[in-house]
């Protein structure tokens, strides 16, 4: 095992460093945020930094780094207070990876890349059309980073389109059936393959596995209690 | 495709609404959280929230629910300033996953589920021996989040421990050849395989498709440009 201690990290070259860092998370989403401005120029980001903050109400959270491609982005969600989070599938990803270039702030993403935007409702925000799993959010707060310049945006989750299939019955989203791919550090993309859902983990036993759906498997439980 | 609007959101069966708003933002990182309190007792979490917010300085961000299972995480970072994030590999998962259930404060996890804490150098929290990615931080700030009651940590990395092979030549970490998992939804774990590496985007080309190392891969380069 190498170790890297902090003058190592210190002292690493800038892009090196970068890759290194942004590799240490582990696997992260994919996601591509959704935006348009008050000119009506829709925009369109890749991002690695969306996370799950809440439930109820239902809140995710972007790191979004003001100096770097998305800003335009961010000066959106400011505009508009919405925006879309859209799954990266193995069907788009080379052109989700596109939209991290820098085109100019009037030139919306979609066109340079080819993917479409879809307006649902009132939403202030375009969709991905080849998304299958997407959804709207409200912005409800932005948090500035001062540690490093960064901004944490939170919003409200509003409104969910994916497949009614994969969806199941305990409210699992099977995500992996949607082609959902993975990113590790800042440009390798990864498809899944599901070792097992587990049961809730009590002290006394062993978590059972379960099914997609949530159903304990017989067979595992079994095998556990033998 | 199927919509959820905000009011089919909120009406949701309170554990069905978690499992499905933990599905949405996509694949997550699987991590295990050392820390040790100031009598001496060592604690292991298991988080899906940890995320990278910035290279220089190496910063990681954890959400913690105060009233969830990691609380003795919480108490025990605020005590020493200092944590391990360990990577989940596909050797480990499932007593990862067991590390959720609820212990005693008095009872540590890595007894419990059967994995060793190791000490390194005079860093006031363990690391997990059996995992091949970790790293320790330094407890940088508490950001409580008031808009649900959950709590953002922010560490700055201080060391790095990995195999040699698995950092390239560029910097990038190839965490999937750790067997490094993946996680979706709750209770959902997933081994990877790698699509590619892409090159930097650039607007006026196709992304080049990289090799694992970060060397551009001649015949995408060709096929791309024809």
């Amino acid at each position: 095992m190498q170790h890297f201690y902090i003058n190592d990290i210190t002292s690493m070259e800038q892009r090196f460093r970068a890759r290194f860092i942004n590799s240490l998370s582990g696997f992260k989403s994919a996601n591509l945020l959704g935006t348009v401005s008050s000119d009506g120029i829709t925009n369109l980001s890749i991002v690695s930094s969306a996370f799950h903050i809440g439930a109820n109400p239902a809140l995710l959270g972007v790191i979004i780094r003001p100096d770097s491609v998305p800003r335009d982005s961010l000066s959106n969600i400011k505009q508009t207070n919405y925006f879309t989070v859209n799954h990266v599938s193995s069907m788009i990803w080379q052109q989700a990876h596109q939209c991290s270039a820098r085109y100019p702030a009037t030139e919306s993403e979609f066109d340079s890349v080819g993917l479409t935007p879809e307006f649902i409702d009132e939403i202030a925000a375009p969709f991905v059309a080849e998304s299958q799993l997407k959804f709207a959010l409200k912005l409800r707060q932005v948090i500035p980073l001062e540690i490093n310049g960064t901004v944490l945006v939170i919003g409200e989750i509003i409104h969910v389109v994916c497949p009614a299939t994969s969806v199941q019955q305990d409210g699992y989203i099977d995500i992996e059936s949607l082609d959902t791919v993975a990113v590790s550090g800042l440009d390798s993309y990864h498809t899944t393959d599901r070792l097992s859902r587990l049961a809730y983990a009590k002290p006394e036993l062993p978590s059972a596995f379960l099914d997609v759906s949530g159903e304990e498997i017989a067979l595992q439980r079994k095998v556990a209690s033998e």
